[in-house]
């Protein structure tokens, strides 16, 4: 090789390696397999962040709200939520004999799971307002901070909070990238969510957006708290999704990302009748090999009305067992 | 004089040219007069901020609450969002005869601003209910910002907006300069608020914390609504500001600011018992001449218990006449 070649193939590596963290860049969703899904992601942030174009959104207004339980992490065979009320149930039953004949507290004991699953959100509210309150926020915060980190689901034995969605969470560093303010607006509850939220899916407390039960200030013991009482104060679901989102956020949102009919309202109050490109997608649970397969026929996560009315409302399915080539991390 | 001379001139005057930017920085409060209550600001931000410190708190956790009316903005005679509603009831007062005779609806009509202030907060709260309900959020936006851009104080003929305090906005940005977060926690309805706190005060509309009426979520015209309901869903004064900063923040502020009882606990619950620095501020209405002179006797902002407990609490009162040497912008 002469000198003059040497030096171009010198010339060619290093423009190579200059190139290689730019074509890393280049695929910001990783976890994803090329197809509708991805695309409609990719095409959408384009569209708002081209400074110029009809689409273009100011970076203040690039507003993304994502549902919790089946969208960012696993909701099956029950809501964690639940499983974490399990141990606290458990640890109050003695003191209320009441509940072993009383549903959804019956379906709690004997772990009965459809029972469980037929009392629906409002159970789950109701063994919230029950087994949740009488206590500060911080001490709720404690409980639920060493639960996260002791507590595994049997299936994988694995803390819940590694049963997030690996592609979501690209998703979501992907729209912060590019000047979006990602809020979760879940039904379950906010105070439960909080406490692990920034470290998991890197959204502070102020952006979480959920159901909740009442409190009350007062001062204890030299320091005022807010103390939680055993009555529900908003159920952030269906209808009221985008009622919490108007309280919280302030801005109608211009992506939206849920799994369930749940999640209905807070898609069509970001996508119907809107003038620029807005984004619906709904996770669509079809892969029983690696997570769960399930839509219309579930008490957790019931998915039908807003799959058959996707097609229409321009919301895009993500299937799955087709578009993610990783579930979870790792 | 010898050219070393010149040199050496030349070499002074560069560095103080170089010295004038960080001079300038120097004083963040330039409308504040040396005294108690500045430098309890600088003070407090130094301890906060200094790295290695055990009083420093990480940037996430530099949470401040703002009052609205009296602290960052004039309330005397009667709240600015009173005025607003004035012309909404005289609008809708021929489809309500009965007004005329109810209160608080006859002190607007009559401007009986005595009968007003006795209405209080829960008075404020039925005319906003009232008034401003059976529109969608969005209709009720374009109100206030029509009206906020044209409504002018007849003291001053000023807009509303130009009657906030100029202290307390270098005090926000000092605050922002210095990695807080800051938020508005008002007694006022948080959708009177969000259409102007970002181009006033800097303040974006999810860092609004107010009152708020009750929202119902419905399709209208091919598109979704947030219907604003007759019917009062919170409200953030006194005891309720906790209640609005955990829902909104999910964190305890480290500094409050505001000038009324009805900020108390606000305050308390920043400040008592806390390990670390805080900070607890009170603007005390002192000057009749530049602004308003108030404090026991007064239905607007009435500040008693607060002030009777400020030095045992530790909170710092800020004397408007002496502690500002401008009241407002320009």
């Amino acid at each position: 090789m002469r000198l003059s070649a040497i030096r171009s193939f010198a010339a060619s590596l290093a423009a190579l390696a200059l190139a290689l963290p730019v074509l890393a860049q280049e695929d910001p969703l990783p976890s994803w397999n090329e197809g509708a899904a991805k695309t409609a992601i990719l095409e959408f942030v384009d569209k708002v962040t081209a400074e110029g174009a009809p689409t273009y959104v100011a970076p203040e207004d690039r507003i993304a709200t994502f549902d919790n339980d089946g969208t960012l992490w696993v909701e099956h065979p029950i809501y964690t939520q639940l499983v974490f009320a399990l141990d606290r149930v458990k640890q109050l039953a003695p003191e209320h004999p009441e509940w072993a004949t009383t549903q959804p507290f019956q379906a709690v004991l004997e772990q009965d799971v459809k029972a469980l699953a037929e009392a629906g959100e409002k159970g789950l509210m109701e063994i919230i307002g029950a087994t949740h309150g009488g206590m500060t926020t911080e001490a709720f915060e404690a409980e639920v901070t060493d639960w996260i980190a002791t507590a595994r689901d049997p299936r994988w034995n694995k803390p819940y909070t590694g049963l997030v969605y690996q592609p979501m969470l690209e998703l979501m560093d992907y729209l912060r990238a590019n000047g979006f303010e990602t809020y979760i607006v879940s039904g379950g509850g906010i105070e439960f969510m909080r406490p692990w939220t920034q470290a998991v899916y890197g959204v502070p407390p102020q952006n979480v957006v959920g159901s909740s039960i009442k409190t009350e200030y007062k001062v204890v013991d030299g320091k005022g708290v807010l103390m939680r009482l055993p009555e529900i104060n908003f159920v952030d679901d269906k209808a009221g999704k985008p009622v919490g989102i108007l309280s919280h956020i302030g801005k109608r949102p211009i992506a939206a990302f849920g799994n369930s009919d749940g999640d209905y309202q807070m898609l069509e109050y970001t996508t119907l009748g809107a003038e620029g490109a807005r984004l619906g997608m709904i996770v669509h649970h079809t892969d029983a090999a690696r997570e769960y397969a399930y839509d219309r026929d579930t008490h957790i996560g019931r998915l039908d009305k807003a799959m058959d009315d996707a097609p229409k409302q321009g919301w895009v399915l993500i299937d799955m067992a087709k578009d993610w080539k990783t579930v979870f991390p790792e």
